[in-house]
This record gives structure tokens, sequence and C-alpha cells, in this order.
């Protein structure tokens, strides 16, 4: 059933030491196993690795049937962003800090890869967000949260949101955050959204620093075709990207909002959970006292 | 497409002199177009109805095609509880508060039932919660939410909670919430929950009072079975459906949460629409001032 | 006991039609009372008012012993500092909307301002906050809200907080604010503050998309003096006041935020209550329907 | 300046091996400094132990210059009620997990100790709050939090609340919690509260799960009288103190709270530190992984 990876591509987002020593790491173990390994550009002209072969982004995603990424969430959104929405695989080794994309830590390479290459893992499907300026036909994407700001802080804008057409209300804030469960544990969940596993069909909505009180994150069905109208605010508005890239919006404007048809399709360990993540990462485990 | 329904009942929760008035506008507005008009026992001695009959609730939820049900949202929990989880569709008139169950104004019955009864209706489904204790079969059901509580303000207790037999966490509070998107807009928002399209196929978790500042509302599949294990705490543990009636647990209990097969059919007049209850119910149009 | 003001001053930060006709009517109502009026030079050239004399801010803080304020809470911020920092009590006038500072209403102007200068009035003291950075001795002010900001978008700043020169903690996150009880009903309570109780002596610190969720609103002494050192982050953060004007900041400064010794004569009719502002302006009347 | 104390005495909320062993320790400790140790009632028939008498609470109160309270905060809390309150300070040895009122761990009892006696300490004051029902005299005492909910789960109940006689709002909500700056860090800071500095001189008042959304925690002023008339709601209120006993409240009753004249004193060992406190307890140095 499970697909058996025989061109594994490896690619990071930076050239430091730590990162060029885990991919020599990784050819070594995939070389071992007679896998065709294609390296990113980016990667090389430090080193040389045994087995691998210097590849462009356009020939990883034609030849590759599955990508290493190392680094942190950052490297995994921005992979994912390049080669997982065409369709390859993803597998992210996170480098020093944990992260809820890359499941692989250092320690672990060597038995996490051949688990993997043998064919031992779990694989999962995120959407992507995806939107539209006016009547343009171009979109963006993002893996995580598409954010609209007023552009400054403590600056309100002023706009309209509808959901497949239906009136939903009328908000002022400093900005606006639509996420994926994906980006449920990013950005969002500092502002105070909730949790979504992975597996819920959602996208979550909600204000940054509202005018109102009467807010609450609003869940709708991740189907939902979201507009958002910039009805009011001062100068020039933020849309932005996986806070990766940003257009500028101007009053009057409308942006639409859906998921993408595309999935991303991440590879994980066989013991990857999305609760034991959140163990790790969000401190669920540890407590406060409270006098009772 | 649509039913055209031919048999109605009215039910309500007390007879009090303002529901009575209503049930028997209701009663003249269906008599006149021919429709059978089946009455609730728990409506009548006070009154005879033009062209109704009064019926028990076995024989309602054996003939009736649609439940007219008067009274607030406790009224519309009780009656989908009683004959919405046997199939029976559901259709709300509140009676003076606004309710999210409840759809149609008291000034609007006569047009607003005219429109439903001439097949110009949405309806919508709504799943409900069914909890299980320990290894017994029988079940209680939810439509807004099912509350573990430790039974006394401000005293902890402590339970372990998994999903689909994955462990999610461990956490001392004073309760804990799982809630239907339909209950998203009831209890639960007044815990900060986030307020979830009745579309979504999910299900809230939420701590009350947790010991903990990590949490936050967690969404999973609606599909998801979970356990819940009472592991510590004082007294006797209590556990409460849509906050009406309620069992006794212990330490070392454990209780099966998942949605049910059956689901509730609400029916609503054709300019419903959930954005705006929201609007109307939770002043998302109110705002305060901020001096910027 | 109570001051009888015999020099009343008039200021706004607009010439629209409809703040000159209040400011017109203001200096008919006075002049009447045979007071002296200034009138600040920013609200004449359209028009000569009854009795009043053209003056600088200058001539306005040697010889009123009132101001009247015409517009929004931001004119009242701007007054406050140009004005009030040096001891001249305001009176604030609001124009359209409501305002937690301005408590006159335009259709009230006649009646409140013959209360006012006939000594039936109310006073409060409200403190500045003010901010040095580094060793400079130069200080920029605020009445509602100091706020530090890593200059971007879901961009983490980290510093470092002491207060009266004990740690209290490393924070990552993407601002920080710190605010007076005046500030509690501005920004801060879109960011989830508290509201403060203009007779509370305390500030308030909190994070802004705080990195971690064990966070809380931090409320200490007005006494207080609070160091935040910039410990790391990306590109220039930015040192709000008010949300009015700015600084720049860099890796390594610190900013050291205390109240001034200065305080804020803010004048009210008789029946001015904090409270009643908080009902009006916060929607504390209104309510959503829980189902139970 | 600071008192060196004479007469100590030792007490504990039970006689489990652990406390007796620490109270051992403490009388070897001090007997060896010349000090009186009386030892509470409650503490002893187990055991003897050296240079130590036996003493009830009315002995203990007009005799001790201060009290060690072995146990967690749940100990400190009735001790200073029982004690603390008429004038005795109180210095806290917690037992195993720690609490904000207990300061020393049993590890650091010799050092601690020997250090406390020897006049190097450091002492704080806190408020206690007294409620009393309608017109009755009789006041019952709370450190941390007063609580007056509607006796059961989900269960509106309607109040009014009124500050040194103005009218501040009237609420429906579960229940309503008025804790001083000690109980900040306690049951308040469960619900959402805000964490205050025990030398701030403010009163919170917070609804638990409030019937609106457009509610925040209120910090008034600690001179302030508060007045909470139970307005509307089924059964009986309960007015719970510190979460240790009860009263029941009937719809038209009234609660007087305000602080008490009388304050607790605390003793700490010289390294104490509010915020340090904060850090360990609450776990302000984890955090979260944000994916920027």
């Amino acid at each position: 059933m499970k697909i058996k990876f025989k061109t594994i591509a490896i690619a990071a987002n930076s050239k430091n030491k730590k990162i060029v020593d885990i991919a020599r790491q990784c050819c070594e173990v995939l070389s071992n196993q007679s896998l065709n390994i294609l390296l990113s550009e980016k990667l090389v002209s430090l080193d040389k690795f045994k087995g691998s072969k210097v590849s462009t982004d356009l020939q990883i995603s034609k030849k590759a049937d599955l990508l290493i990424a190392i680094g942190g969430d950052g490297t995994m959104l921005s992979c994912s962003r390049r080669f997982g929405f065409l369709g390859l695989p993803l597998l992210g080794i996170n480098l020093g800090n944990l992260g809820f994309l890359t499941d692989i830590a250092p320690e672990d390479i060597t038995s996490s890869l051949m688990e993997v290459v043998n064919g031992n893992y779990l694989s999962d499907k995120r959407f992507f967000l995806q939107a539209s300026l006016n009547k343009s036909k171009e979109t963006n994407l993002a893996l995580n949260e598409i954010v609209i700001h007023s552009g400054a802080l403590a600056q309100l804008m002023e706009y309209e949101v509808s959901i497949n057409d239906n009136f939903v209300y009328l908000q002022k804030a400093d900005g606006l955050i639509i996420n994926s469960p994906t980006g449920s544990t990013a950005y969002a969940l500092s502002g105070g959204g909730p949790i979504i596993h992975p597996s819920v069909k959602a996208i979550n909505l909600m204000p940054m620093f509202p005018h109102s009180l009467s807010t609450s994150p609003l869940l709708v069905d991740d189907a939902s075709v979201i507009k958002i109208k910039m009805v009011n605010g001062k100068g020039n508005f933020k849309l932005s990207f996986d806070s990766h890239h940003s257009l500028t919006l101007k009053k009057g404007d409308y942006i639409t909002v859906k998921k993408t048809e595309s999935v991303l399709t991440l590879i994980h360990p066989q013991d990857n959970d999305f609760f034991s993540s959140c163990r790790n990462k969000l401190g669920w485990s540890s407590g406060f006292i409270k006098s009772h």
C-alpha cells in the first residue's frame, strides 16, 4: 500500500555547518540503501556528498518521490510551498528546536530514515490556504495562516467578512488571522486560537486586537470560500502568507481565501503522534499550583 | 426534493398562557392547510385547539413528520432528545428571548409556518454526543455538551484523556467540557470556546478552570472516540448532559464519548442564516471605543 | 474647595465644521458668564468667535485654568500631553463617538458647561507613563500605554523585564504593552487586559502574541520602575507612545518606564461615573443566550 | 528594626509522618537557639519534641511571636485565618509541592530557619477579604478569594454589583470571583484573571462562565466596599471562602465585601521574591514553538 521511496531529495534553507553535517549523514544512510539521492543546489558548493547528485528545484520536483527537509518549521513551510504543493511528500528533520512539522530529531536520523525508506511510516495530508486579490486569478499560498493587517500597531482596519457569499460580520481590529489546522499550533495559538487536530476539516478566523469584546475564534468548513473586503482604514494594509511574504492592499480591495485542491503529504516515523507533539511543545504536562 | 409535511406535532415544556396562545395560533394556521395536527399531552387540559388531536410522545414519534417546539433553547434540547433523535425533524418557535435553535419569532409565526408547510424551508443536520460509563452499553445523549465536573467549586479533579486510544493529556481542572458545534454557542462559549459553524465536523474539548495555563480548546474530528478516565479527586464527580440530567462518577471510572449515528434534522425558514443568529445574539455589531 | 475657573481655553485637533460649531457654542455659553476665553490657534482662521482671544499653546498653558478639548479620545490624549502634563485641568467634549476621556455629549454642552464653571464638577487624577532609552534623560509621555514591538507581524522579539531591579521574566512575543489604568479601557483591552479603575495605583504589563501560553497580564505597583532590555530579535524594534509617536530600538537597548510625578487632572460633570462609561461603551448590559 | 522572634509556634493541618518529621527538625533547630517553642495540639500525641510545649490555639495566639506552618498553601490559608488574622506573623514550610505562600523547601529548613530567627528575613503584608450577609455584622474571612456561585454547573445566577454605592453592572454568570492580590495566583488565575503583585492595593472581580462576552476582569481600589445583590436564579446560591467553608444564599440576599483592617504578616527568607515564585510555579520560562 505504501510507496517505497526510490529517489530521495534533500533540501534546506541554509548551509550552516550543522545542516551540512546532517545532510551528509542522510546521504550516507540513504546511499547504503541503493537509493538515488538528489541534493538541492542550495545545499552544495561547500561539500560533495557520497552518492548524491546536485539538482535544481525543477529536477527535484520531477524526479524525487520524497523530500527530506532539514531545518525548522520555517524550512518546512518553504519546502511545502516549493515542493509539497506539487505533490512531493515531505519528511522533516529538525535542527535543535522542536517543531510541529519536523518530526525527526538529529539523534534519531539513522534509525528513523531506515524505517521510512523500508516503508514503515505514517503519512498525513494537509491543505494549503490560497488567497487571490480582487479579480486576479493569481494566488498565493500559505500552509499555516494568511494574515490581513492594518500595517501599523494599534491602528484599526475595518473589514467585512463573508463566507460562501453570506455576510458574517463587519469588524474593526488591528488584523485578521485565517489559519488552517496546521497553522493552529503556530501564530494563531499565540493569539488565543484553538488547537485543531490535522484531521479536522476546518478553517479558523480570528481578529487580532479587535475593537469589540464580543468576538471569538470562528471555525468554518474547509470547503468555505471566505471573502474579506477592506472597508476602511488608514494607509496600506498588508496581506501576509505564513509570515513569509506579503502583498499590499488598499481600501476597497477584497481578498478571496479558500483551501487548495493540492494537498501536502507529510511523512512521519511510525511513532509520530500529534498529541505527543502538543505535550512536548506546549508543556501540557507542566502545571501551576492552586491552593485547593 | 423536500418533504411536504403532512402530519405536524406541536410540543412545549410548559403550559403557560403565552405558549398556549402560540400553540393555538399554530393550530389555526396549520388546520387551514388541511394538515393533521398532533398536540403533545403536556400542552393540553387548559384548552381544546381547532382540528388537533392530543397525542402521546410515542404517537407523535410514530405519526408526525415535523415537530414544532415552542419555547426556548431548553425546550428544543428536550424535544431534540425525545423526538429529534428518533428522526423527527424539528422547527423551533422562540418565546420572547432569541435562541440559536429556535428561529421563528412569535410575530412571524403565520408567514413562516406557511412557507415551511409549502416546502420553502432549509434543513440542516446536527449530531448528538453520546457517553457511556465504563463497560456499560447504556448511553446518554447531549446535543450541546457533555460536562464532567469535580462536583464542587474550586475542587480539582484529575483525568486522563485519550482520542482513538492515543493518549492526549493528563489534566487537573474543575471540569471538562466536550461540546458539539451546536453546543459551541451555548455553555462552551461562556468558557472561552470557539464558535463552530454547524457544518464543521468537529468536537471541542476544553477544561474548566484548569490547573495549568498551557491549555487551549482542542478540536478533534467528529469521528473520534474520546475516552476520559477519572484518575484522582475527592468525592463524587458529576457527568452532565446538556446541563439537564447527570450521573455520578467515582475515581477509576472512565467515560467514552462519541457522536451518535442518528442526527437531528433542524427545519429553518428560508432566510435562516447561522451568521445572522450570531450577529443578533452575540452582539457582533456592538463595539467599544479604542482611543486610536 | 473647588477652583472656580476664570480663564478657559478651547482646543481641538482639527477645524472641521462640526468642531468649529461646537467651539463657537462653547464660546457663547462661556462669554455670557464673563469668563476669559482663549482659543487655540489651531481652531481659528475659519472664524471669529465672540469674546475669545486667539492664543498659542504657551499662552494657554500660562494663563488658562481649564482647557476644553473638543474631539475624541485622540484629541484628549494629545491635549493631555501638551497641556494636562503641565498642570492644566482638562474637560473633554466628545464628537459623535463616545470616549472614555470625553464626558460631555454635544447635546449637553450648555448645561454641562454651566455646571462646571459654577463649580459643580468632579475631578480625578491620572498619572502618565514615561519612558527613557538607555542612559538618556530624555523621556517620552503616554497617558494610555507604551508599546514595544518587534516592528513586524508575527516576528518575535526577546526581552527581559525587571521591576525595581528584580528580574521578572525573559519573554518572546510580538510585543509588550505597558499600560496605566487610564489605558486599561483602550488598546490593552483589545488584547485581553483587565479593566482597571482609575483610582487603582497600578501598572499593567502584557505581552502581545506571546510565544508561551503560560502568560497572564501582570499588575505591579504604580511606583515600580520597569526596565525592559531588548535581548534578541531581527531588525528594528519600535517603542510607541499612545500609538501616537514612536522611537526605534535595537538589540541591546533598554527602556526604563515609570509613572510621572506630574498628573493629569480630568474635570467631569457631577453625574460622571467610570462604571457608567463602561456600561455604555463596553456593552456590559448586552448578553448572549445560553441554552440553560 | 526587625523583631527578633522569641517564642515560636509550630502548626500543621495533619500529623502524617512527613509533617511530623519536619516539625521535629524545626524543634531541634530552634531549641538549639534557646527559643521557646509552642507545638500546636494538632501536631502532638504521636511524639514528644525536644524542648517544645504543647499548646492550644489560644495559647499560641497569646504567647507566640512567630508561627511556622508546615504543609501546603491550604495549611497556610487555614493558619492565616486562625492565627495570622490576630496579628501573628507566619512562615510557611512547604511539603513537597511548591506553593505561593510557603517559601521554605524541606531541604532548606535548617539554614532558612537560622536566618529568620537571627533577624535576616523579609516580611510583607497581605489584606484579607471579609464578607457579611445582609444586615448581619458577622463576617467571614478569605485570604485568597470569595466566590458566589449559582450552586450548580451551567446554571445562571443574576446579580447586581455596586462599588461604594455606585452601580457597576447587572450580570448573569455561573458565579462571581472576588479576589485579593494574594488570591490572584490561586483560583482566579485558572479563570483567566491577571497576576497582581502583593504590593498592589486592589481587589479583582471576575465572573465565572459569564452570559455575555463583553466582560473582563475588573480591578478596583482595595478600599472599595463591594456589594453584590442576588437578583435572580434557581435554588440556593453558595458563598464560599478560600474554597474552605461556605454559606447558602437565596434570592434577594446581598453580600458586602471589603478588606479587613487586620493584615497578615508573611515572613520570608531574605532571598524570597514574588517573581521568582511566578517563574517556578507558573512555568514562565517554558515556551511553545512558533514557526517564525
